[in-house]
């Protein structure tokens, strides 16, 4: 079975979740998850820099040819909506340098895809991707975020839920 | 004498202005100017690709060893900046990514710089920016920006006010 593998990010510039999980159209599978955090020390140019040559690493080792991202609607204020966008566009660009093709998710669908509810908490979205993914325990909040998105983009890619625990696949 | 060339950058996600003077330390010169305009059909990560390529390919052309970017406070809504901040992410990456130093500046005080007023009309840094670089015209609004950028870096470098066309080293 040719499983393909789905790079999702959770942009931020003080730190950059990403996860990558593995799709074989009938189910998927945990790969790798982390979170980047460039050194508070270094300037907002510089901490692009650490998340743009750590994205793109990422993707040059795994070889991912789709990237989900969380696209942003709820951005507090015009200030953090600003430096949230550097970090964002740098995150689309690290995919768009390795013409891998870019999806966007709003936090509803994301959440919807995950939990099965649009307005769920962040932590409920943590222990979910534990589930889904068999995982040992639940990632670290930004790197769940970004499988969470990968996921969201597995389950609309072939419009069907994600093969869940104890969920055969008759029951769909 | 040695001329240091300085890249200007005004960013947009549909026009990012860029400009490049050259400063002898004694005054400075026009070297080019122009607006980057990606494809309006593209998707955002492919427009953001499309401003990166051309900006570095304008860093490697030109050899700056610096740029000076336009901070932004007054953006006029969350949505808008999140949108600015992705293009002002890849302005400054591509800086970074050439090793450039990177300087910001509040449009207050590129004005300041420009026009000597902190206030001034868009239309009174286009003009400005013609006068102090002696060019036949004034460049397109985002080239002006750009070089005007590029201007307050320079002078502000060496604490000295730009050579204004027919002020002697001895005024100031």
């Amino acid at each position: 079975m040719a499983f393909r593998p789905i790079l999702g990010i959770d942009p931020g510039s003080r730190a950059m979740g990403y996860g990558i999980i593995l799709d074989s159209g009938a189910g998927i599978k945990f790969e790798t998850a982390g979170v980047l955090r460039p050194p508070q020390d270094l300037g907002l140019a510089e901490k692009l820099l650490f998340l743009f040559d750590g994205l793109t690493k990422i993707i040059d080792h795994f070889k991912p040819t789709v990237s989900a991202v969380e696209a942003v609607f709820n951005a507090r204020n015009a200030r953090s909506a600003l430096i949230l966008g550097h970090a964002r566009g740098v995150a689309l660009l690290a995919s768009s340098t390795r013409a891998l093709q870019v999806f966007e998710y709003t936090p509803a669908q994301v959440k919807q895809a995950v939990v099965g509810y649009g307005r769920a908490e962040k932590s409920q979205v943590q222990q979910m991707v534990k589930l889904l993914l068999n995982l040992q325990k639940a990632p670290a909040q930004d790197a769940a975020d970004a499988l969470a998105v990968a996921i969201c983009h597995a389950n609309s890619t072939l419009n069907r839920i994600a093969a869940r625990p104890g969920l055969r696949q008759g029951d769909r």
